[in-house]
Parts: structure tokens; C-alpha cells; sequence
């Protein structure tokens, strides 16, 4: 079964309209609301309480927004994840109403509405639009703490100070530094201000020897070649002076093998860090002795089997986790999240970020916590007790970019159709209760795919159709460095081509998606529908889709938005039915009608406004 | 994304041409294969380690039933439940092959293909047919032992004893005895044998004042009025010896309040035996100062915070679960397993279900443990970890009767479509490793439902539409006694009149029914591909639905059965394409041919064949 579209004739969602809080502690009660144009003779309601389905019937009220029928029923959230679905009785028939739609079938409790317990996030994620920063690459503020080429060796190699406009080299970016530091970024946030976006991920930043820094030698210092701690402090005053939000990148599944704790428990058998890390009992010819991050040496995996892990990274008193928040920071990004656990394996993952989230909130009640999940990342969220959302390549950001680009990462065709497209889009949301769906960390690209501009092979057009989705889509967006200006790589596959160095000469911009991009921003960021609304699907063509985004206000007041994309680099077809209202073109500034049919014909993407 | 077609030109199940094993331990090596009919260039597999999705390359072999082209690949099952898919690299596309069928989209791991570690489970289990019996209505085998009215007070009411021919009242059955006994169903042996079934559950036979003992007075002995220890002994004997397996119905989720461990503990605050149950500080007015079972106060719930829950029911050393194990029984189905657990809730529920399974098994390594789960069952069973298989109303009963009745359980109307009866039956089947859906125990009606011959109207046709299915569905079928003879029940409801006397008159019974379904047992249990095959859904028609079982063996020779089910009361017609072969129907006796398209037309169900 899939996805709801607009056609069914029955609605529920997580909007004040249709359910009284989103923040119900166990054992509080909550009161949902279902509206139905079908000719009922009665509406119960389903709840799962300890195990067992507990069918009840509703109370009909006045209908909300004066349409259709509407019917209301409590019930305590006396689990950790409630689960309910409603059931209607027709004169002729009976209905299950669930995130599957209008079935005859009592669906799985997968397609079953859920509210959380006791659950808690930070909102400011759902009004925020995010801007990842590769530091080394993106702004050079201070050359006198750029590395220099010779400064120190890295793998047994002299690092080399790379000239700006030099693009990555598939061989020599390993030893690669350019120069980029928090001092660039400072310096930038007028520009990113003026673009719109108003919170930061940073990669790491801590001190390392590599360009990337995922192999941190010292977590509690800021790699003086950006800038040391004073650079840092700097920027946290601007941005904050600016209102964005700073994320920084979190790497606790490895450090680098230069990290003190690690030195010590290599060259030290006996060392009280011994336990730290994973040893082989008896490694293969050619192995390291301890588990290391996809067996590269130089990223010794951390073993959580080790209370001393926790105390150093998590949660501790003076844990990594704890000492950057406490330094003003919003929140972390968690590197390799699903591979974190004991004894070189992923297990106890689910552990060990259920006691990060919870000292990072100790620190600040609205840090926003999200991991890097390449994968499916279902089992880790859906009872709300991992990270606050993950990176949404499995529910968006992959497969959107698989069928604009006809391509996947590695340059092979992949030839989906739209229906596809929706289908695993709806799939993946649909799981997930709502709160944590709209804190799902919505990209295109990043610092480890090909970027986006590249897999569309440089068309403008098919580029704004996924920023337009990526605005458009239940999560919190972002946008790569550069993306913004048409930044392209030089070559085919990812890293280092996709970490090329931001062009700060504007005449190497792309001013017409830069100004394209500006105002999906600011519609975004104008648009509560976007920030919170729920999700439907509207209407899939050859090359187009189009879903609606629906906020119903508790006074019955519908906002909507609609998205249109295609992926045609001809105007392509959609006919899609639009709920009535007073719609407009958000970005063409047209109006559009009043609701019901139309075919519309776009190249890349536009977001319909009804209020 | 639903089912998988048999269009689908590519396969790879869990039988052995495809996966060598079903019981690796952990850390050992498994090889599967890929069969395809696409012009492919590369075929890789995708694996679920720690965490991290490996893609990795498959080598070509000759193909194994010397069609298509097949791959194989061999990796380590290290995790309880390994995820792997399959990905196929065309010259201008690329896709995705898991049980959501040909995707472009890589799925959500719900859909892949998995593996369990350390999975045991019997499988003696797939070849038998169960029947169910209700022994207080089964068959009085020994009038002196009877329950004799005014015997003894039930609820404040004297007991009754009741003509075998009086159909079960309203009011009265609750005190009703009918005096069914075990005697009767040793005597009724040689009927069961000749009707093929080869097990048999039996509902509580355990010392309890009601007719149907959910509320069990003592555990450890049977109930005088089904004739006691000697005749369990004698039942046990006989059943041995025409090799039927008998499994016990275990009520672990609450006493009888006349149980000398629950009388203690009401009487006593004192007691030891208190924390054996849930204490209310504050009881509402009308309440029972304890938890019960849906508040009936004869039913207190056992509390599984309890050390001594665990030790006298569940895993001490003379724990109720060993103990008849250790008398001789197969197995056990679990009452209520849902709600089993901790404080009056069904916290803790998989964590009692394990260490249960556990002990079971420590007493007999082939013991069967399924739960009665109304509910969708999923998250109990995804791992292994909980019961054996449970009573698959979720993914089975419920949704094939109200296709085939049109109503529900209520009666009340339900249209469900053929394609929603297929989708919902293969949500369910699709996400459960392979050997747990083989597990699940089937059935259409029980004696907690409406008789599946009340709920079809009377109609042979229907009834036996069902029986077929049941037959031909992945996990083990059981039959509600009485069916094969057409018993209905005299009024609309469930209990009392599903639990009407079987009638032992012969002049009563429907012999064309009778005949059909020893047809129907035999075939079932004469056919591999029925017992352990896979499932793939072959198509539907308005009123009809066919779907395959596939078996294929290690030397590419493939079994095949085809279940074709119409729920019309005239001929309804179906399209279906057969794999090629050498088809029979196995009821008819009559030659279909050797595949490809063909429009069939009937009323009730049938079984093609082909070797």
C-alpha cells in the first residue's frame, strides 16, 4: 500500500487541527480529531494499550474548518510510542483510516498514526534552513594560519599548501590544505545572511592533521590552521549576533590515531586507555592490531564496551559531547552514527546515542542532535529515544537525486520513474512518527557525494527542481557550500571533486540560480505550511510529481503549499488537483485559481501558495 | 510497493537452489543465489554489517535449473537478523532486487531479504495439520466424569450440566458443561487420523470451574472432569502411536482467582506469593484491587517484575512451561501472548517470551511455542527472538475471511478487494524471515471468532474457498473442530455458539465437506512446496486470487503449486500466467498444461501441481 493522495476522503494529521499536542508526557491524555466527507453512520477509533487494540468509539463535534464531518476521541499515551488508526462505519461497508489510506484491511502498525511519550526536540530546527561548511574549502579569512606546504608530514608525506583556485586532484588532495578558517566564515555570514540561510554545520574543526579532520587528534581545541579557539569564539559571537545556529561535526565512532588516548594505549599494553579501543587477538598480515573505521589506520574505532568512552566522549562530566555545547554551540552532527558501538561492531549503537542525546540536552535543552545515517535509518528513530532526525539519504536525498539525474552516485544510469520516486519518498515518511519526520536532515549532496550540480550535468533547471523539493519536503533543509552560486566539480566521482574550493570572484557565479535560490529561502523560511505542515501526495507525471503540504491551525485556518517539480528539460506536464483556496505562484508571483483540476507545465520546480 | 508478480524476471528465495542455509550460527558463512532472466553486466549484493551497507561482487555460475543466468555470494551472518539485496547493473540502468520486487529505489530495510543467526525452531511443524479442540465440546468419551449441575457454584451460580444436542445460550453457557473430556478425544483419534490431521491443540485442560479453563486453578494437574492425570497419559499413549503431536494451550498471563498462589496472596498482605500480581494503591470504586484480565476479577494478571512469576510459570526449575513438557507434550500455544509482562502492563512482554522459548526447548529441542497475538505481530517475531510463529489472524485469518464473507467479525459489511486481500497478505509475509513465516500458525476461525461457516453464510463453496487457502498460505494450518463437517453455530455472535458440540451423528455432517477436506490435508501434507515453499503472488480478479508456492531444490529442480481461490458463488473467472511445467490440479485429478496464460473459472478454491 502507498501513499495517501488527495483524493481520499477522510483526514488526520499531527497539526493543532487534528491533534491537540505533540508533547504529551506518559500517561497524559490527548485528544485527536478525524474529518470525513464519506456518509458515516459511526467512527471509532483504535489504540494499542499495553499489547492489546482497544476500539472506542468518537464523539462528533462541530466541524472545525465548517466541512465534512469531524469526530473526536482522548486517550492516554501510556507507551512509548502510542499507535492508532481510526475505523468508520458505513451503512454498506467498513473502513480502516491509517498512513495507508482508506483500506478494508487492518493494516500493520508500521501504516498506524503514532504519538510519542515524554518525547522532546528542539522546534527551531523545523523555521531553520541549514548551510553546510567544509572549513578548509569554503573561505580563507587569515592566510597566516594556513598550513604550509612541508609544515608536517601526513602519511609519511609533506602536506602542501594548495593555491585557491586550484581544483582537487584526484591524488594530491589527500595532502591538500587551501586555507579555508573560521575567520572566512565570519567573514562570510553577510553573505550567507543576505542569502538567507540561518544555521551552520560545520565539519569538524577540531585539530587534526588531515584537509577533512575526521581524525581528530585533540577534541577540545580548535585546529589552530583555522583559526585556534579564538577564531572560534569569534565566530560564535557573529553568528550569534546574526542569528544563525552553529552545528558542529561530532566523529565518535573513531578518532585519528595522533589522539593522545590512542598513542598511549598503542605503545602501553598496560595503559588504563588500553580499553578505549578494540585489539585483534590475532590480526590478518597486513592488518592493524585494533579496529579501525573501514580498516584505515590512522581511525582507530572506539569501543563503548568501555565505561571510559563514555566518560570522554558522551557523557561525562567533562565529555566532548558537553564541552562544545557548553561553549554556545546548537548542536551535533554525529559522524558515521549507525556504525558507533562495542567491540569494533555497531552494538549498543542505539545506546550509546540515547545517552549522547540526553547529556547533550543536560547542556542545552535545545540542542538539535542528528546523525549520519547512509542507510535506512527506521529502527534507530522511530520510537524517538536515538538521534533527533539523521541525514535523509535513504528518505530523500538519494532518491530524489536519482531521478532528476537519471544517474546514481557513481554515474550509472538509473532510470525511475516517478511513481517509484514517491512511493519510497511516502514509504520512508510515513514510518516515522511526525515530530521526528519534520527533524529529518533533508540534502542533495555533501562533502562525501557527488555534488548535485554535477549529477544533473550542469542543468540549472533540473538543480532548482531539487532545491525545490529539498525546500518543500517534511526535514530541515541544506545546502552545500556553493550550490547556491552553481558551484560544479572538475571531474567524475565524489571526494576530493566535490570538496572544490567556494569561488568568492562573483563573476564566476551563477547569479540567476543564486537569486532562484535566495527566494526559495525566504519562502521557506516565510512559509509555516513548509516548517510543519503534514505531507500528501498530489499527482505524479512521466517526468514530474507534485505533494501538498498542510498545516491546520486548531482554529481550523488551512495553510498549504504545494510543490511541482520535473526533471524535463522541456516544460513537462502534471495534472494534480488542488484543494480549494486562493492560490498563488509563490515564485512567479502568479495566481493560480481558486482549486480543483489543472495540467500545469514546468521545467524545474515551483511552490504553490493557498491561504 | 507490494507483492512480487511472477512477471518479475528475477528470483532468489530461501529454499536451497538459493540460500544454502537456514540455520547458520553467527560468524558463519552463507551462500545465496540470484537467478535472473535480465541482460545484466555486473550483479552485486548488498549486505547489512554493523551498521554499514557492503556492496560487494557476485560470481556468475552455470545456472543451477539450467535457465537464466544465476549469481552467488557467499557472506558471514553476523548479526541476528542479516539484511542483504540484491543490485543489478544494466547497460543504461541500474536496480534494486529485494522482496518489494524490481525497484529502482533502494528500499527501506523493511523490504530486503534477511537471515537470522542461531535460529532454531522445529520444523516438524510444517508438516502437520493442526486441529483445534475445545474439550469441554468436543466429545464426551466418559459420562462419569462429567461436570453434574448444582455440582459446584461458578460466579456465585450453581454449575449446569447440558445435553449434547442443546446448541450453547447466551446467557446460560457460562455455567454450562457439556462434558467433553479427553477420553472422547482419545476415542476420536481414529476420525482424525482418517480425516490426515496430525496434531493437535488443545484449548486449557487444567484443573479450572469453567467450561473453558482460561482460568486455571492448578497447573499442574488436569482437570478431573476431563478425566484427569491418567487420562492425559492414556490420550498421550494413543497419540504417540498414530504419531500426533499435542500442544497445550498455557495461560501465563493471568490465574484463575481460585489458584492457591492468588488466594494467598488476596488474603495475605504478608505473603510472598503478593508480588506475584499487580496491587492497586488506589482502586476505583467498582475496581478489583488487583490487575486483571480486561478487569474481570476471576482473571488476576501475573506480574513479571517478579522473580517468582518466572520461577513457578515460566523458567524455574519446575516451572509450569517445563512441566509438561517433561509429561510428553509438543509444544505450546501461549493465551493472550501479547499481553504478557510486567506491572499490570506488557512491559518486558519479548523478554519473558524469551526466556520461555529458552526453556522450552531445554526440554524438548523440537517443543513448538506460537502466541495467540490478535494483532499485528511484527516486532515480536522480526528477530526470532520471541515465540515460534504466533496465531496469524493479522496476516492470514482476518483479512482472508472478510474477503470471502464480506463482513467482519461483527458481521458487519466489509467490500475488500482481491488486491487488498493480497497486499495486506504480503505486507505481512514479505517482513518476516523466511523460516518465522513458515512458522506462523494459520487458521480461519478459533473459539474466540464466529465460525468461519457462520461468517461465509452457510456456503460450502466459500468454506471451502477458505480451507484451500489455508492449505496453501505459508505456516502451519489448523482447523477449528467441527469444520470439516460443516458444524455452524446457531446464532450470530462468537462465543458461546462458536464453541456449539460437535456433533458425532453422522447424519449431521456435510460428507461432501468431509471428503473436500481430507482432499485438501492430504495434498497439504503431500507436498513439499506447501510445507516449506515460498510465497509469489500470481494475480486477482474481482472475486478470485492466485497466488504460487516454489520450492526449489538444490539441483534446480523445482516443485510448484498454485492456490487459485474464488470467493464468487458463481464460476468467476481469472487470468493467470503459470510458470512452465507439467500442471495438474491436484483436487480435479484433471491436466492443466504446461504453463503460460490461462483464464480460469471457478467457485471455491483449488491446487494446481507441477513437477
Amino acid at each position: 500500500m502507498n501513499a495517501i493522495f488527495d483524493t481520499v476522503p477522510c483526514w488526520h494529521d499531527h497539526t493543532p487541527a487534528y491533534t491537540s499536542t505533540l508533547r504529551a508526557r506518559r500517561g497524559q491524555s490527548v485528544t485527536v480529531r478525524l474529518k470525513t466527507l464519506l456518509d458515516v453512520q459511526q467512527v471509532q477509533i483504535k489504540v494499542l494499550v499495553y499489547g492489546e487494540i482497544y476500539e472506542r468509539p468518537t464523539r462528533e463535534i462541530a466541524p472545525v474548518d465548517g466541512q465534512g464531518r469531524w469526530f473526536e476521541a482522548d486517550f492516554e499515551v501510556n507507551a512509548e510510542r502510542v499507535r492508532y488508526a481510526w475505523q468508520l462505519l458505513l451503512a454498506d461497508d467498513t473502513l480502516n483510516f491509517s498512513l495507508a489510506g482508506l483500506t478494508h484491511t487492518r493494516r500493520g502498525y508500521r501504516d498506524w498514526f503514532s504519538l510519542l511519550a515524554d518525547y522532546q526536540a528542539p522546534e527551531w530546527v523545523w523555521e531553520r534552513v541549514f548551510y553546510q561548511i567544509f572549513p578548509d574549502r569554503f573561505r580563507n579569512g587569515n592566510p597566516d594560519n594556513d598550513v604550509q606546504s612541508g609544515e608536517y608530514l601526513y602519511g609519511g608525506r609533506p602536506v602542501i599548501k594548495v593555491d585557491w583556485d586550484t581544483p582537487p586532484d584526484r591524488r594530491g588532495d589527500i595532502h591538500a590544505h587551501y586555507g579555508g578558517d573560521l575567520e572566512g566564515i565570519t567573514q562570510a555570514l553577510p553573505y550567507l545572511e543576505d542569502l538567507g540561510v540561518n544555521a551552520l554545520w560545520l565539519t569538524p574543526i577540531f585539530e587534526s592533521p588531515s584537509n577533512h579532520r575526521y581524525d581528530i587528534r585533540d577534541y577540545r581545541k580548535v585546529d589552530p590552521h583555522l583559526g585556534g579557539d579564538a577564531a572560534f569564539e569569534a565566530l560564535m559571537r557573529a553568528a550569534q549576533e546574526r542569528d544563525f545556529k552553529v552545528v558542529l561535526d561530532g566523529v565518535f565512532n573513531h578518532t585519528g590515531d595522533e589522539h593522545a588516548l590512542f598513542c598511549r594505549a598503542l605503545h602501553d599494553h598496560e595503559a588504563p586507555e588500553r580499553d578505549l579501543f578494540t585489539w585483534k587477538s590475532q590480526p590478518q598480515k597486513g592488518e592493524t592490531p585494533y579496529a579501525a573505521f573501514f580498516d584505515v589506520p590512522t581511525l582507530p574505532k572506539i569501543d563503548y564496551t568501555s565505561p571510559r568512552a563514555f566518560e570522554e566522549f558522551i557523557d561525562g562530566d567533562a565529555a566532548v559531547v558537553r564541552h562544545w555545547l557548553r561553549r554556545g554551540i546548537d548542536g551535533w552532527r554525529l559522524d558515521v552514527a549507525q556504525m558507533i558501538g562495542a567491540g569494533g561492531t555497531d552494538a549498543g549503537n542505539l545506546e550509546v546515542h540515547r545517552r549522547l542525546k540526553r547529556a547533550a540536552r543536560e547542556e542545552n535543552p535545545e540542542a538539535y542532535v542528528f546523525g549520519e545515517r547512509f542507510f535506512d535509518a527506521e529502527h534507530a528513530l522511530e520510537t524517538g529515544q536515538g538521534e533527533d532526525g539523521v541525514m535523509n539519504y535513504h528518505g530523500f536525498g538519494l532518491p530524489v537525486m536519482e531521478w532528476l539525474a537519471g544517474n546514481n552516485l557513481r554515474g550509472h544510469p538509473v532510470r525511475m520513474t516517478s511513481e517509484e520516486l514517491l512511493d519510497l519518498l511516502w514509504d520512508a515518511w510515513h514510518a516515522l512518527p511526525a515530530p521526528i519526520a519534520l527533524n529529518q536532515f533533508n540534502l542533495l549532496d555533501s562533502h562525501d557525494l557527488p555534488r548535485a550540480m554535477w549529477r544533473v550535468g550542469g542543468d540549472r533547471n533540473k538543480l532548482l527542481a531539487g532545491l525545490t523539493m529539498l525546500m518543500a519536503f517534511p526535514g530541515v533543509p541544506c545546502i552545500f557550500y556553493g550550490t547556491e552560486v552553481g558551484l560544479n566539480q572538475p571531474e567524475p566521482g565524489a571526494m576530493p571533486f566535490c570538496r572544490v574550493p567556494m569561488p568568492w570572484d562573483e563573476g564566476r557565479w551563477d547569479s540567476a540560480l543564486l537569486e532562484a535560490t535566495r527566494k526559495l529561502i525566504r519562502l521557506r523560511k516565510a512559509t509555516p505550511a513548509l516548517q510543519r505542515g503534514t505531507l500528501r501526495l498530489l499527482a505524479c507525471a512521466p517526468d514530474a510529481v507534485a505533494w501538498l503540504r498542510e498545516l491546520t491551525h486548531a482554529d481550523g485556518r488551512v495553510e498549504r503549499a504545494a510543490l511541482i517539480a520535473s526533471r524535463s528539460s522541456t516544460p513537462a506536464p502534471i495534472t494534480l488537483t488542488l484543494p480549494e483556496g486562493n492560490w498563488v505562484d509563490a515564485l512567479a508571483g502568479t495566481e493560480v485559481g481558486a482549486g480543483g483540476e489543472y495540467t500545469l507545465e514546468l521545467t524545474g520546480g515551483t511552490i504553490l501558495l493557498s491561504r
